[in-house]
Parts: C-alpha cells; sequence; structure tokens
C-alpha cells in the first residue's frame, strides 16, 4: 500500500471534515423551532426557510453519528441540535396521524407544504431518529423508527395504497433501484452492532439485495435504474436510464451487505458491476467528473441536467472505492478514488465559506453557488468524509502494525 | 419601417416555417393508433413512444391552425393527422370519465402512465380541440372543447378538488402565473371571430388579465412568477423567482387582450412591464439568450438549468417584440425582435435533420439533441414562426400601399 497517499488523504479529510460541519453548525440551526434551514447559499446565509423532511432527517442522523463515533464531535452544541431537529420531526413530519406518512416539505414552523407519493421522506426520517436514539440513549426514538420502517416495509411489500399514488393501466410495475437502496441502508442502519435487529431484519436485507442486482442488465454490462419487477428490461426511456452515481452507491451498500453476510462472489459483483463499470461508462473523457444521467443506447437523456456534474456522485464515488480497496486490495481501486477524490476537492469545494457546491457544468465550473436546497444537505459530503476518514485510519493503523512487525 | 429588414425575416422565417413543419410530418405520426410521437432525436428518430397530453393538444391546434390559415399547409395529410390526434384524445385523455380530468402522459396505444395535479393537460386539450373543429368545421369537437373548459373553470375559480391536490396547512394559496395565463390564451382561442363566444369570456379573460397583472411587483420593476391571491409577494425562493421567457409570453398574450378591448393603457402596461423589463433584466450580457430562471434578489436559484437557454422563451420573444412593434411601432421593440431572432436563428436552428434545438448551456452549446421530448412538440417553434410571418405579412403590406401612394 503507497502509505504516503494514504495518509495524505487522511490530512486532508479530516480537516475537510471539521471545515464543513462547522458551516453547518454555524448557519443552519433554527433556534426558535428546531430543526435546521437548509437552504443556504454559498457564504451560508439563509436563502429560503422551508424544511425539506429528505434533509431533517439526514441531518439528524449526520449529527447524531459524528457525535456517537468522532471524539471531536462529541460536544453538547452537537447532540443538541440533532435532538431539536429530532424533536422537529416527531412534532411535524407526519401529516395526518395516525397515518405514518410524512411531508416531503414543511414550513419553518412545521405546517406542511407537500407531499410527494414516495417513501423517502420516511426513510430519512428512520435513518435519523434510530442513530438519534443511539447517541442520545433515549429508546423512544428508535422505537419511533421502528414503527416508521414497518410502515415503508408494508408499503413497499405489500400495499402502496396509503402512499396515494393512482393505480393506472398505463403504468407498468417496475422497480425504482432507489426503493431497494433505500431499504438496504436502513437495515444496515437498524441492524448495526445489534444482533436482534439484524436477525430481524436479514431477510428483508437479501430482499433488497436481490432487488438492486436485478438491475444489471445487457448480459452484465450495464446498472439500469428501472426494471420490471421480474428484472426485465423496460422499453423507453425509463428503461435505458442510467445513473453512474446511483450505481455507485449501489455498489457499496452492496459491499457493506456481502460483508456482513461474508459473501465473496457479491463483493466481486459490487465492485465490478456496480464500482468500476459505471464509473468506466460515466466518467465524462473530456471534462473530467460523472455524468448525472446516460442513456444506455447512447442516446440523450432527457433530463437537462444530464451532463452536469453533481456532488454527490462524486461523494459516492469516494466513498465506494475506497471501500472497495479496503475490501479487495485492489489497487486499481485505489487509484480511481484518487483520481476522483482529486477532481472533487479540486472542483466542488469551497475552502473559505467552507462547504462544497453542489451542480456544476459539464466543464466543471460553478452553476449554481448554493450550498444546500431542496436536495442538499448536511449528508452527503459530510457522509463521505466521516466514512473516508474511518477507512483511511483502519488501513493506516494497518500499515502501521505490519511496519512494526 | 425598414422595410428591407422586414422582408428579409418574412423570407427567412417562411422557409423555416416549412422546414420545420415538414420534420413533424415526418417524424411524428403514428399511423396505427393516431396522435404523435414527440420524443424525437436530432435526426427525427423515435426514442420513446410516450404521448405526452400537452403536446398532443399542441401538435392539433398547430396542425389545424396551418390548415386553416396558410395555404401552403392546406393540405389533406395536415388535416388527416390532426383529426387523428383529436380523435386519439377523445378516445384516451379521459383517465375516468364522466370526470374532466386528463392525464398527463399515455401509452402509445393510449393507457394512463400519470396524472399531473394541474389544469395543463386539459387546456391544451382545449385548444387543440377547438381549433380542429373550427378546421373541419365538425361541431362536435368545439362542443367537447367547451365542456373541457367549463370544468376548467371551475376548477381554478370554484373548486379544486377534483385535481386531488391536498389542502395542507403550509401551502399558502397562490396565484401562479401560468394559471391565468393560460386561461386568457384560452380565451383568445375561443372567443376566435365568435362574437357569441367573445362575449360569453369576456369576463373570464377581463379577471386572467387582472390576475396576471397582480404579478407585476416591486414598484413596477419585475414581474414575479407566483404571488398572493391578494397580488402580494410571497417568502422565500417561489416568491422571488423570475421566468423572463414566461413574463414576455404573457406579455404577448396581454397584448392581444388589450388589442380586443382597445385598452391602449394596457397595450403600454404589456410593452413596457412584461416585454422590455423581462427582456432586460432575463438577457445575458455575456453570452446573450434569456436565462431561463432568475430570482428578483440576484440570488442563485434552486433550478438546475436556471443559466440554461431553452428554446420557447426566445420563440416567445420573437412573436413579442414584433407584436409589440406592429402595434406601437416604437422601433426599440424591432430592435429587440431582431437581436433576439439573430441569436435564436444562430443557435437553435439545426438546417439539416430540420427544427430546432431545445436546451442550450448558457455560452449556447447544444446541451440536449433532442427535438422532441416530454416537453418540447410541435408547438413554439411553429406557432413563433407562423405568428411572426403573419404580422411581417400585414407590416410589408401597409408599407407597400404606403408606398403606392
Amino acid at each position: 500500500m503507497d502509505s504516503q497517499r494514504l495518509q495524505r488523504w487522511q490530512q486532508r479529510i479530516s480537516l475537510e471534515l471539521e471545515a464543513v460541519v462547522n458551516f453547518w453548525l454555524r448557519h443552519s440551526h433554527d433556534e426558535k423551532y428546531g430543526g435546521f434551514f437548509t437552504c443556504l447559499g454559498q457564504n451560508g446565509h439563509v436563502y429560503d426557510d422551508l424544511k425539506y423532511v429528505w434533509l431533517q432527517g439526514r441531518q439528524v442522523w449526520m449529527y447524531s453519528r459524528l457525535y456517537r463515533t468522532v471524539p471531536k464531535f462529541h460536544r453538547p452544541e452537537v447532540l443538541q441540535a440533532a435532538q431539536a431537529g429530532g424533536e422537529f420531526l416527531l412534532r411535524h413530519a407526519r401529516v395526518a396521524p395516525p397515518s405514518q406518512k410524512c411531508a416531503f416539505v414543511l414550513t419553518r414552523d412545521g405546517h406542511p407544504v407537500k407531499i410527494q407519493r414516495t417513501i423517502f421522506s420516511e426513510c430519512f426520517y428512520v435513518l435519523g431518529l434510530d442513530e438519534l436514539g443511539r447517541a442520545t440513549g433515549e429508546v423512544r426514538y428508535q422505537e419511533e423508527a421502528l414503527k416508521m420502517m414497518e410502515a415503508i416495509v408494508r408499503w413497499v411489500r405489500e400495499d402502496p395504497s396509503e402512499l396515494g399514488r393512482p393505480q393506472l393501466t398505463g403504468a407498468t410495475p417496475h422497480d425504482a433501484m432507489a426503493v431497494p437502496m433505500m431499504l438496504l441502508n436502513l437495515v444496515d442502519q437498524l441492524s448495526e452492532g445489534d444482533a436482534k435487529m439484524a436477525s430481524r431484519f436479514a431477510e428483508l436485507g437479501s430482499w433488497s439485495a436481490q432487488r438492486i442486482l436485478l438491475h444489471v442488465q445487457r448480459n452484465g454490462t450495464a446498472v439500469l435504474e428501472n426494471v420490471s419487477e421480474d428484472g426485465r428490461e423496460l422499453p423507453g426511456c425509463m428503461g435505458r436510464q442510467q445513473n453512474p452515481g446511483h450505481a455507485i452507491e449501489a455498489g457499496w451498500f452492496l459491499l457493506r451487505h456481502a460483508q456482513r453476510q461474508r459473501d465473496s462472489a457479491l463483493v466481486s459483483q459490487a465492485v465490478e458491476k456496480f464500482m468500476k463499470q459505471p464509473f468506466h461508462s460515466g466518467w465524462d473523457p473530456e471534462h473530467g467528473g460523472l455524468f448525472a444521467f446516460q442513456d444506455v443506447d447512447g442516446l440523450c437523456p432527457t433530463q437537462l441536467e444530464w451532463r452536469m456534474k453533481l456532488w454527490w456522485p462524486h461523494t459516492e464515488a469516494m466513498v465506494a472505492f475506497l471501500m472497495g480497496f479496503a475490501e479487495t486490495r485492489d489497487p486499481e481501486l485505489l487509484e480511481l478514488f484518487d483520481k476522483v477524490a482529486e477532481y472533487t476537492f479540486a472542483k466542488f469545494r469551497d475552502p473559505e465559506p467552507g462547504e462544497w457546491f453542489g451542480y456544476l457544468t459539464q466543464e466543471g465550473s460553478v452553476a449554481l453557488s448554493i450550498k444546500g436546497g431542496p436536495f442538499k444537505g448536511c449528508f452527503h459530503v459530510p457522509r463521505a468524509l466521516h466514512m473516508c476518514k474511518e477507512i483511511l485510519d483502519s488501513l493506516i493503523m494497518e500499515v502501521k502494525s505490519i511496519n512494526q512487525e
């Protein structure tokens, strides 16, 4: 292993994590109502006070996780903000209890503005509250997370009617990869260090992993975002749609699952099909960076931003390649980590006010100067930095112990 | 008047209209089920066979209008395709009759795929069928259009419950400019050359124009897309949102209304507030072209495509400035027409395969190579070319008759 390279990244990433978290600590707390402002401009000013439930749940998770696992962030202000965010969710996220359905976006003081007919607000509600329970030791948060998890699983596997989507004869039932990905991520969260939960959710974890694997199509050469329920390619744009960053993120979700299951065949599938292949087809050979969307037949996608470079595919690729390297010691994966991380630090990072830009043009210039918005909050950047740092710590520790032998 | 300039544009536009219509005649007809393919790649190949109801209605309108008013297009194939599109809409657009609610998108053979909780599918259904009635002389199309129009007006002015949008305590009731714009456009359509309809819809026309005028904010210096029901600025991004092309399109809708009403004060408001002002604030001084979105405080919009140059704001600006010039003879408006039209022809037009690109980067290079998609069909480009040609014909005729005196 190239231990100098690992140490250099460990230092850069460690400093960057602190800078990024400080940005959110400084600018995002709503002291009056609890919860977080996530619509933050380049310098951190609040340009809108709407509260997106995805981003509330994610920030509760991030703060709780940092408080619980990183000594530097084990500080009362971090926990207090996480808890104020969790309480805000408990008070306001569910639109019409006893229904478990959550709003997509709330006013600053918690009134529902919009509901999505999907499961994702609820998923981030689970993610945040489970981790908050671990950070605070208060079991009521985890109980609430579990109750919501049950509703989500029921909606996905049994009866989606509570989501409110009309059943239409032209809408082919299909599997959108985001759904099993999200479930696998939640199984990972709920099972962590808890044998009882791990056993309770084992079947759901395997089911989710199998659903994700259905998205490997075209004789194993492509990951497609949407497939039929029985794993066949769908017609039209929807069927041909690729999202390289999403495939790579699924790669590290699958890799963690494979590690837990000690499934070496799945390790190799995760690395080859969900990391290397989407990287090689999704990386812009001309300007660098991962495309936001692609069409597997090389046609022009209909998403206006398809050529743009978004922050989160790059943070997910950093995590995936480093995790893949730590697992397999395949040197290509460390090279890929290095390539993506260099691009990402050079293009997305905004050193002075802190945090990262979210949206670049194809050429890599800043297209939107915001640091947070309806879909970008305190999550992908600090999660990736935190996870990469943990992996690097452990790799470096290993190098040191080898050298001492 | 600069009659040479007018004649040069008349020739360019006339040839271009023919080329554009030929593109749709050649590539978009579904001979099997009726209706139109609108997901067309650069060379016209069908990359998806979904049928978006907005675009079906718009193409029925465009073909019927061209058939009815332009001798060159008064051909059986044009009318037959329009009628097959109209029959497709009659058979399939309404999801669950007797409800008037239409689908947003249908499969090729007419099964509903998605429903939007808005009025726009229904509006383009009205637009298409009314004009088809005029082209064919078959009154049943206009009767159907009128029945749908009644439902739309009821949803907007009395009871939106049939649209299926939940009433949420955090969702401030507001006026989205698209709604009164669409209604004013439909009043224009339904009233054309029909004194009975003009009288029936006179109050709705005035109401719609008044609603649009509520969007002039900031002491008359800006048109904002969303305002409160009583015409005040709303907080947050939604309140600050500007869409220069949309404001300019509203400008020519208002100008036509002002012409019908012989309201010279409204003519001047339409020109100054909805044409010149949005153009001057929305035109990219660096690269040319109109921005897709802006924030009235100069903050960064959250729409990923805000810097991009979309085709339709430019076609609408061509119509608006030429119509404004014909009405007022203000030479600045002819200069603006010339500037926008030169940019538009240079950047969006794709001479060889025909039709125009829809989506450019800020710098003016092609971002999406498609000629049609979920939101771009046979409408804005031929409508603008057709309207501009009619205005130019009449201006040139006037010059000639002056010269002969």
